[in-house]
């Protein structure tokens, strides 16, 4: 029996997300060391994203076959707006600053996160069937809960570890979210040619690459050549 | 000081919903007479209608300016979805049939509802500004509640009239959606060139006969000549 | 051997067109007595009409898969805008009119031809293969083509019949148009399931009948009643 | 007087374009050692940018207010399409092998190209008015513009240079289609707000600093780690 089209795209992400965890983001989560200022540009980033990751599970509500799929999109737009800010607090608790302080003002999408997102904006505005972006958007919790589950196992954290709040949230919810997006991946693949396959899994592996260049751009502090002088 | 956008909707739409009013199938609800076949049209008609409704609410909020116009337009899609069946709900108790069993395999729009979506879907699909798609949404809830307030108004209702929980469904609900909605409307106006004003009318009034349409098409029981085939 | 389903949508148009031959637009035009006023209605309805037909094409460009079908389609966009504009000088000389003052300062879509052209940008904007909108435009050319064709096959008009002009623009120059959008939606429709196929087939048959109701709202002058003050 | 927005926008791009004009890839053009690796990755990249271009300027065409606007986008499609392709052959044949051989079988699009590609796919998918997307595709011909005026002003490049006929092609070609994309800008800037102007400065900046690192992606021959197998 020939593995399913979802088990072979966890495969291939495997050595991304093990550059990832390698990567001075992770690494310096773990140590403790990561500047402050990085966590910060991430937060920026990350709450930006997530606006426009809710929109976008918007966008797909018009492509749902079913009642029960609308309203799995509704029930994750929640999510995304609602629930998993709980996961940046946790860290702007280590910055030593309110949440609300550090997002303020701040407007444009950093230079990885704008491509990350329009990634994802491209596939939901020129694709009709739901695999091609929910195969773009699903690195996203597929990627913070293996690099959580990856930091739990190869460390024995202490309990009061700055990151295990935000570590813990990335264990823990996300695997009823991941059978559902998988699956759905799955399902569309069956009816699909091969160069439609071929474009689900390119567009899987490229936000895998995304998430790694985010973490990288966060931790470099990374801005536009344009926007020099807003800092 | 010169009168609101909606005021002047709500003046223009006035003569519009005097013949909703005095047409066939409102007037048929009052004395009880209506054909149990056109509330089974009006039924699967409607039922199809809310999903699309439901649908372009979803791609309304990429346009959305603040997360509370975002939440509004969430809790707008659960209640199409799963709050405003309870109106079908008592008509098909009139025509003694489950509600299930009266939109079962029913797929197409018929044709005036199929024009009335399609209105909706032009406005969200090639307008940016939000409120060129809640002009075309707005008179569904308002021309349903003017009626209802009619209907109440002109006849004392027997609290057994068939109709009277529908009737007293519309009567209620609808005040503070209405309110938030023709607000959007007038706020945005107020940036607007008067032909993009002009264009926000007409979407509104246009969507006023639509309702008008609608209302016939069912009582009608109309349908596509290719379809002759269905029934 | 089976039917294509190009074969199919013809013999499916047929007895749509036979009404449509049958009604007063056409059968006034073979007897010479079509109300002036008719014929302008026609002319700002159908001047309006090509340009959003125009336009859809446009937004099929990026659906194209090759080099060869993206120059077919700027052709016909340079063939709508600056070609079939023939066929409406010939009308505007029955009118006694000049062309330009006919449609001057005409802006809106009557409600017949506000249905044909929001059903047309319905499927481009929301179906990623080409075959629904080519579906949805390719009544357009095929029912005028028919219709010169019956004319000049049950009439023998005279060489200053104030028609023949228009009738033999239709007569002539359809038949390379037509092959190449019915082998476009042929082709598509041999990956299709059985239900996108019954799509295609729906926006075929229902364009037909916009195009009878087109040619009716034009004979009867049909206007939105909101617009009532403008004549 | 104030200074008009596009002539804002070329202050603030000329920065970025002495950057472009400094890194490798125009330094290497003028003293003939640009590797032939990298003017084939470039010949695969620009090829697969210049199609989608072409896409856009079509999903534009809605957005035209005038059939003289429509004309100049098709046009500037025919141009993209069929003409531009020139510059490319000169390269080509500095590499040494046919165009078609070098371009055969690639599909995707490099990283920096396709994050430039879906900026202005964005663009034109979210944005109403036309200025968004025209700011984000005029420095593709500006910027080349620029450099090849650099070039020629600050070398007395023989008449056998292997870049002279490329150079020339971007020195002669570019004025009248930049003083329209520019004209169109600044009309539309007068009609808004501060944010949305702010919104379009963004939209020509990142894309200037797209080509910076569109040519650096070339020089270094740049691909997505996906992708590893291919060559």
């Amino acid at each position: 029996m020939s593995q399913s089209l979802s088990e072979s795209l966890k495969s291939l992400a495997s050595p991304i997300i093990n550059q990832i965890y390698n990567d001075d983001f992770i690494q310096s989560m773990l140590d403790g060391s990561t500047p402050k200022g990085s966590i910060e540009h991430y937060l920026r980033a990350d709450h930006q994203y997530l606006n426009e990751f809710a929109k976008i599970y918007a966008l797909l509500v018009p492509k749902a076959h079913t009642n029960e799929e609308m309203n799995f999109l509704l029930s994750q737009i929640d999510f995304v707006i609602n629930g998993e800010v709980d996961a940046h607090y946790f860290l702007s608790e280590y910055v030593g600053k309110s949440y609300e302080d550090i997002i303020k003002g701040h407007h444009h999408w950093y230079p990885s996160a704008d491509h990350y997102v329009k990634h994802m904006y491209y596939q939901v505005n020129m694709r009709e069937d739901i695999a091609y972006t929910v195969a773009a958007m699903c690195p996203c919790p597929y990627v913070y809960q293996q690099l959580a589950l990856k930091m739990k196992e190869h460390h024995s954290l202490e309990s009061n570890h700055p990151m295990l709040k935000w570590i813990d949230f990335y264990v823990e919810g996300m695997d009823e979210l991941l059978e559902y997006l998988f699956n759905w991946i799955d399902q569309s693949a069956e009816m699909m040619s091969q160069d439609e396959v071929e474009d689900v899994k390119m567009n899987f592996l490229q936000s895998c690459e995304h998430e790694r260049k985010f973490f990288n751009m966060s931790y470099q502090q990374e801005d536009w050549m344009w926007n020099n002088d807003e800092q």
